[in-house]
């Protein structure tokens, strides 16, 4: 499997690479930005706007969409991509954050996890093939494995503790997914918490198997930029290196200069869906919030050197406009600008590198 | 100014009549529906979408946008079509009817009426002549008149009395507007309530000043669906043979049918937009509720002989996932289709009229 991905430029100025990842859905450039559909839907676009914005691969949940509507009923519509009418590759989260960031209630043990529902308090269980199976049945180009998600505030011991049931998760999933001899591949999640010890005990575990990608979990929850930046500076580089390098949930322009500076190819966050939502655009050295006084009459797009279709066509008056007048086209347009934002940026680093001499 | 419209084909079967209006910006075939677009969008929709849906002509609403973001704005970037991105036509309603529904604090003068906002109390002034000024800052192609929209619960003596001053208004409107010598066109409203004979004498007054269209306002205020036919049949004939005639805020697919057959050129509705953000689907014959039980499975776009983008690309049970998610697409596609089904309803009557021997 590992011939999926191909690095063809190394840059000679930091550890960043551009590669090309093919997938069961088409090939996919790196380093990639992939914008986040958590339910099956990027919030408030359609996929022709999600493409439009260059977006290549699009991420869903196993969580939420197991619970709702269902995974057989995805199965019966022939999988995520006609049930979405997204026809680019889609990578599904395996839901393991969210079952430890929504559920009310969650057992753990090393048979995998049982939870409540948020949506109606159901009960649940997700074993470590259950979720492969899942993602199987949304036919997911790239799936993840159930793991634990220590919260930022766990010791140490905790660390080791959930780092020993999660390897043994990663270990089984892989089995499973070995086993079923599908094109659809399957990322490991590297966890270890703030403690890089522990990265290099979880890097050393995980790549003993031959897994097509890597991914760093575990960050963006809640630490400190500098404690980011120290887990992505300190683990990315022992990734393989013919393998694709995602580290999950982060996507603020500097996290991934940072990330791509470092050697990472993946990215997903739902940052700029949400911000758009809450009224703020991303714009060359910061963000904008469209509802200030000052953009009342501004005539100007949000970003005068943007090639995106809220830009090309929208001023930031208008756009004002239907945030105070709470018209939901005020959510599609920010949150079209705001996708296109964080793909091209990723994009022009990716041209930058293939333009070095 | 009556040049601009031209009838091309009347039908022998009904008083079913098919034209061509011309208006500054571009040519509308009627009958036409027209979708609403309240606050400078309608709402869900990109202009694009709306387009597409085969719209030629949308309204948006003076009462609404002098409030927010004030006419003023509008007009320093160029009026409402640049404002929204809509190349075609535009018909602004004249903001009578908000003033009397939506305001909760109103006095009428001969002079005009003064209103609080129901956006922020703020107390504002709208006078014949101004409504023309504020729809001339929008630039409008279709001006409305301020008129009284009396309540369903009017009595005669009542409807006499509000008629008296929306005549006095509506000629000093026409007299302002005539005064400009500009394209864009100002159209009558005849009121009279639910009382023929007053709406005779409404059509008799201003059937004698030369606007360029007529429309007939105060129905769809919570009559029956009889007293409406009433209205529309007893009142529609008489209004002059060669200009448009437009029944404003009616939409229902049965209203369309009895409007047009009575010669009605031109109608205007929410419901679309409305029903689909309450998960209401037209399809023919009826509605559809998309998050009724019998959708969650069912595989089928909302009306299979649709030719709409979220027919193309959706089933019911998607859509269905979509609206109990709380997913913002949802309304956007539901949008789409309920806009086009209108459209294409009307267009398909034009079409039966043009087709008859």
């Amino acid at each position: 499997m590992s011939s999926t991905f191909k690095i063809i430029k190394k840059s000679s100025k930091s550890k960043a690479r551009a590669g090309i990842l093919t997938t069961p859905h088409g090939e996919i450039h790196t380093p990639v930005f992939m914008p986040v559909g958590t339910q099956s839907t990027v919030k408030a676009m359609t996929p022709e706007m999600v493409k439009e914005c260059g977006a290549q691969i699009i991420l869903a949940n196993t969580y939420h969409l197991s619970l709702r509507p269902g995974a057989d009923l995805i199965n019966d519509f022939g999988g995520l991509h006609p049930w979405m009418n997204w026809k680019g590759p889609i990578l599904t989260d395996s839901g393991g954050y969210q079952v430890f960031s929504l559920s009310n209630m969650r057992k753990i043990t090393p048979e995998g996890v049982s939870f409540k529902s948020h949506i109606d308090g159901s009960v649940h269980h997700f074993s470590p093939k259950s979720v492969v199976e899942l993602q199987l049945k949304f036919n997911s180009d790239i799936l993840m494995p159930l793991d634990i998600c220590s919260p930022h505030t766990a010791t140490e011991q905790d660390i080791i503790n959930d780092l020993a049931i999660t390897h043994a998760w990663e270990k089984e999933a892989y089995l499973h997914w070995k086993s079923k001899d599908v094109q659809n591949q399957l990322f490991a999640i590297v966890q270890g918490g703030m403690f890089t010890h522990l990265r290099d005990q979880s890097i050393d575990f995980l790549t003993q198997l031959d897994f097509p990608g890597f991914a760093l979990g575990g960050v963006s929850v809640g630490e400190s930029r500098q404690e980011m930046e120290t887990i992505i500076g300190h683990s990315i580089p022992k990734f393989p290196e013919n393998k694709p390098r995602y580290v999950m949930g982060i996507g603020l322009p500097e996290n991934l200069k940072f990330g791509i500076e470092h050697g990472v190819d993946m990215f997903d966050c739902v940052i700029p869906t949400r911000l758009a939502r809450h009224g703020q655009a991303f714009i060359p050295g910061g963000k904008l919030t469209i509802k200030n006084e000052i953009h009342k009459k501004d005539p100007s797009p949000i970003d005068p050197t943007c090639a995106c279709y809220c830009c090309a066509h929208y001023s930031r008056a208008y756009l004002r406009h239907l945030f105070m007048a709470k018209e939901i086209l005020a959510l599609t347009l920010m949150s079209i600008h705001n996708v296109h934002f964080l793909v091209q940026l990723v994009d022009k680093m990716r041209a930058g590198i293939l333009e070095e001499d």
